[in-house]
């Protein structure tokens, strides 16, 4: 599919929405790639963001798969828009075992109200990638509410 | 359906499997109760965890959602297995707009090799309550790998 | 959650729809129950309906517990609204090994444009009834767009 | 990621398991193609297969890509396994209105007791195909319990 932005100037509009998100600061995220209807988010490995085993908790994997998918949905959208998750599946296919992880999402399907997005999570460990997870997530555009 | 722990002891497997979480202590995440098939956890809100409008994350939400149904799960496993998430689907339905959430989560088929369970994520504001999103989640146990 | 039906023909609505779905025919469904924000479907077995263990297919429960929650989140529409399933997810649980299958649905949040609703699936065998399956479901209302 | 069938004889497992599916032949379904770790399955319009507004119902949709999905997972299962449908998520993009729909699917990730598979079903319309729906799919390996 042919995806194109209607507002030019979406990645500005993107990386300032990505700053004011203070969970993604916490994370330690960043926002190493958006285009249109794409959007790349990593996480480095550190302590804070274990489960019981000493891997990426399953939370940190979701909620990159999920904010990547808002992000890739959002580029699309109208300047004057705000972007939110109805709804994500996400599967956990293996331990997030690695110095970092990446969600890459793209966008599936871009309607006038809902987009449907698919995001790959892979774990990085000694420079190699392997898919960990896998999502698909539905997000609702909010005509004239500016996201801030 | 009745459920029934078969190890006596599930409590207290479970409030230290959770204690070896990282991620719940940055999250500032309490067990707020663990019964045969049922668990219960909290978040209070801290700006650390919030999404670009200031509400608590969906990724938070998400995490929690989440974790209620492993140790809901893990509640009826037996003594010297290990529980995995497979997938979890997540509906998020009104912002987390509150002083805390609460995620409570009850199995629904607690079988040989999975466990299929649905959370309920409550956001409490000036002590009322109001359903903010809704999970359902597929859980494997893992045998004779005991968790740590 | 307080559920009320804006449309106070809302029965009559639905059930000439139900009428107008070909494939609830062809499967031999009957609508059995319908009140605001719920709505019961059931299929009686048949050999065309099975799959190769002669259960009754996936895709039968799958279909009623879709189309169980249209009729939930539609009984709450408006009049001249048309309703869409936007997605569901679906767990299996136990083979469909009985004289008839019944989705009931229930509406967990109406919102202006969506609506979630839940649908437990069980199997009556002999007269008693087990869950089989279980399915969390979002719906669109497409306002100004009568159902035919 | 590589996929290895190991069973060579899969192709005739699997096209002698579709033929005792009841529910396949009542849809008029074709399995049109399967390899290792790939399955595509085909429904041509017929009345009996619609919803209210004369297209083909989601709940038929639904049943080939969940059903696609199986297959997939088949193809690299061991000769004397079955395989169930543990869950599936499906996303509705786009109206089934055309002469047939045709769900692809492909093995993501093919684990010792789970596989995930991604499907997508496509509308053709005058010959030319458009996306309609997207489902992850989660299924188990039933190891000793072959498929009849």
């Amino acid at each position: 599919m042919q995806l194109t932005a209607q507002d030019k100037n979406f990645e500005s509009r993107i990386r300032d929405s990505f700053s004011r998100q203070r969970f993604m600061e916490y994370l330690g995220a960043t926002l190493t790639e958006i285009r249109a209807g794409y959007c790349e988010i990593e996480v480095p490995y550190k302590k804070e963001l274990t489960q019981q085993h000493e891997f990426l908790h399953a939370g940190v994997i979701g909620t990159i798969a999920d904010t990547s998918a808002g992000y890739a949905a959002f580029s699309l959208m109208e300047a004057n828009s705000s972007v939110l998750t109805v709804e994500y599946k996400l599967n956990l296919m293996s331990p997030a075992d690695g110095e970092k992880i990446i969600a890459r999402s793209q966008v599936l399907k871009s309607g006038k109200t809902l987009t449907i997005c698919r995001s790959d999570v892979f774990v990085q460990k000694n420079g190699v990638e392997k898919l960990c997870a896998a999502a698909q997530v539905t997000l609702i555009e909010l005509s004239n509410r500016k996201d801030e």
